[in-house]
């Protein structure tokens, strides 16, 4: 392989990453508003928000279809990355519909 | 709403969000299999492993591209978990490597 080959192959694979980021985005985005759709039903039934069980079962589907390379502890990780930060948007839509309420 | 439907609405977005999930652990994997790809013509080019540039052109990309819900402060957390969990995939695939080349 030249270095002018090796170039162009990173170039290759820099933008086939930059494409999965955006499709990644893209649900991210999408399970955001999934989210936001439970919580809004939780909140006009009183229902508790916090359920622990149901975080397990989001664990248990990620790294039980989990065929690899990424490890299953990886894939773990960076679920509950995306679970707290789900959990934050869903705190401060809280915290502002509360104070909107004060008003 | 009553509380069965409520229950049955809920229990269809949970199915959502377990859909999403398992397309996002998809992307992961692809994602995992091209940091690879790069990872190898890195080393064989003996070239940087590490560069910083480009982590801020991945971040770029998706806060950039971020039409939300999910604020772009949490889709850049998110993101550098992801490219954390990969650079440590890399780094213990070069481990292994090292150690199989002294045998």
């Amino acid at each position: 392989m030249t270095p002018d080959q090796a170039l162009e192959q990173l170039g290759r694979h820099r933008q086939r990453i930059d494409e999965i980021d955006l499709q990644i985005l893209d649900l991210l985005n999408q399970r955001t508003v999934v989210v936001e759709s439970i919580g809004q039903i939780k909140r006009t039934m009183n229902m508790a928000i916090y359920e622990p069980k149901r975080e397990d079962d989001v664990f248990r589907n990620v790294t039980g279809n989990n065929r690899g390379p990424l490890p299953a502890a990886a894939v773990r990780r960076v679920f509950e990355r995306i679970i707290d930060e789900m959990r934050t948007v869903q705190r401060e839509r809280m915290e502002r519909q509360e104070a909107g309420q004060k008003d």
